[in-house]
């Protein structure tokens, strides 16, 4: 597999572009069309709050087809608890999408993010549809993933190429942050194409282990938007033969959807609201694996665990407490932690104050490794956050605004 | 009842004080002493995190006698994830205590609030026992209050008179703030006494009881520190007759509990880190009152909900969304949501500008109401909360410096 740069990157039978449609009060751009040229294996993994948004509703019946060939995502304007005119509203758009695209409404996805409650201004979605239509190119993904932005600072993208069945396929992606990291809410969204040729179910199959591996390490199940999606699109024009079912190249593929989607997750907690840090969190040696997860993600969670991080201070009593809140078989006489290289508690105890110095300047770097060792059993995990700022507060305090 | 002012109050057969010991790094109050002249019935409600503070250890145990004498608690140090000698050092602390005040070392509690993992200075709590002791007084409780206070601004107090079995009793209690208001693992202490006869095991059902209707409205089962206790002394002096129990003189003295434990509660929630406001979350009409409850304190997390209330921002979609992810039964359709006197949403839907305005207005104010009525049971639930500031993050990214 080879990880490309970012930049200027196309996928083969697919054109892109993001352009301002008005949705947003300000200039930014706010509504993205991505197409294929020809209908395609179609998955997708939805937001599992009970208050969905109008596009999820609409999207998680139509990914029942396994198939569809276009996505129109906007931003500014949720188009979430609008009751039944949301989702006329949604249903309209992939109509006026499909009108101007020359393909089926049910082969169109759509996909919001922005503020609750505010019904969608059609006319401008109209317009904008139109107009990005018009300016569709290959390399338009850099713009497009522009479009989808709320409060994220840069774009997220990513690509990779690899060698299936005989020929060389494309894998690329972009998203949208979450504002918070573990999304208390706050919509994610990400869209996956590739040329490869693959069925339905094995992409579904495989954009779930993907997920489980990567956005959900960052996220927690019951705790997410009324908008959050993950789509994700193979139209075949690669040309590959389709991988066989546990085959060679069906672990490439995996690979390659794998890497991916890690690193757009990556992406999205570095560029968490007034993120300072990008901190990993690993749990070894807990009971089984999810109790691991479970730990590490009640550590990740912690306001103050992220304050502390934020203030680049040690204060490993903090993780020792949301350890021993988070439900998992822990005993505070085994547990480890270390912060960087540095050995900060060894059975439940301080180990002083060069443990102390050194963790400290292990936490002035950018990027943070926190190791809890519980000694409990053999499962591990690891989790992706950030540290929270003043700026975190300041984001969400205006957000509306 | 009668409700009394907290200043100069006191309680009979009592005396208490605080002094400053030098546990704290400033000239700040650190030290507490509680003593009754009498040996009373106690009961104890503590932590359920599995990671306890040797005070929690020391105390649960002695609790199960039903009776007691003194409490000595310190703030600056939490004598938490000390091991085998944060344990000796809470035995070693009541036995100094017993020592200075002249009674059985079995019937002194010890509580500590302050930073994990570093051991208590036993040099500096001896002779801080030793001063503190020479200085008790019948009305030294707002000391004593000062002494246990870590982020808190102010101290907490309350006191109420009542008529039981003949005799005017009182019930007088001391706290100290958990940093955030739903006590994500920053401690919360709290000391009620009173000179009510009283048996052991009806002051536990009281004390029960009374943190239901009001601690456990500002907290969350399992997510509480490792250090959070609340102690309640009973030593007769008043010499009533002790209540019966379902007798109407148990429901008087139940109800001077229920304030002042209601009281201080809210208290703490006032003087949450950082908070600008104090919110109360209701929740009608929930499948049942454990949903009820269960939903409103989704509500009173959410970092989102809590910056938007920051940000007088009435944004109710963040309401909306975390009901969605609280796993309760609710129907976004049947859903009504109020801030203050202004309808915001009826049947899942905005009101539109007006109500947003009155909202707006409301939220202005420095106590705020949220009410959302589920429409989907008789299940209710009151809880309360406060608002996340820039100040709440400058407090704990700061917190050990």
């Amino acid at each position: 597999m080879k990880v490309l740069d970012v930049k200027n990157f196309s996928v083969p039978g697919y054109k892109a572009w993001g352009i301002h449609s008005g949705i947003k009060k300000t200039d930014k751009k706010d509504l993205a069309v991505i197409v294929s040229d020809r209908e395609a294996s179609v998955a997708g993994v939805f937001t599992k709050n009970r208050v969905k948004a109008a596009c999820v509703l609409l999207d998680a019946a139509r990914v029942k087809s396994g198939t569809g060939q276009a996505i129109i995502a906007n931003s500014g304007c949720a188009n979430a608890c609008t009751g039944k005119r949301g989702l006329a509203d949604a249903r309209a758009t992939a109509e006026i999408a499909a009108r101007e695209l020359g393909i089926k409404a049910e082969s169109v996805y759509v996909a919001s993010t922005g503020v609750i409650g505010e019904p969608l201004s059609m006319h401008k979605v109209r317009n904008g549809i139109s107009t990005a239509v018009g300016l569709l190119t290959a390399n338009g993904w850099e713009q497009a993933a522009e479009a989808i932005m709320t409060t994220d600072i840069y774009p997220k993208l990513a690509v990779v190429h690899e060698e299936i069945g005989g020929k060389t396929v494309t894998v690329a992606g972009i998203a949208k942050g979450s504002g918070m990291i573990h999304p208390n809410m706050a919509t994610m969204l990400c869209f996956i194409v590739t040329d490869t040729n693959i069925s339905a179910p094995m992409l579904k199959k495989s954009l779930l282990a993907s997920t489980e591996r990567s956005f959900n390490n960052i996220t927690v199940d019951g705790d997410m938007s009324t908008n959050d999606m993950i789509l994700c699109m193979a139209n075949g024009a690669a040309g590959n033969k389709r991988p066989a079912q546990n085959s060679k190249d069906a672990k490439k593929f995996q690979a390659c959807l794998d890497t991916v989607a890690r690193s757009l997750a990556k992406q999205v907690v570095k560029d968490g609201e007034g993120a300072t840090k990008f901190v990993e969190i690993e749990v070894r040696n807990a009971k089984n694996p999810v109790e691991a997860k479970r730990a590490a993600m009640a550590v990740a969670k912690s306001s103050l665990v992220k304050t502390a991080l934020f203030g680049e201070d040690a204060n490993w009593g903090r993780i020792m407490a949301a350890l021993g809140c988070s439900g998992v078989e822990m005993d505070e006489a085994r547990t480890d932690i270390y912060i960087g290289k540095a050995k900060l508690v060894e059975k439940g105890l301080g180990l002083g104050k060069h443990a102390d110095r050194d963790a400290t300047l292990a936490l002035k770097q950018r990027d943070v490794q926190i190791v809890i060792d519980l000694h409990k059993g053999k499962g591990s995990a690891i989790v992706w956050t950030c540290d929270m700022s003043y700026e975190y507060v300041k984001i969400n305090a205006a957000y509306r605004s």
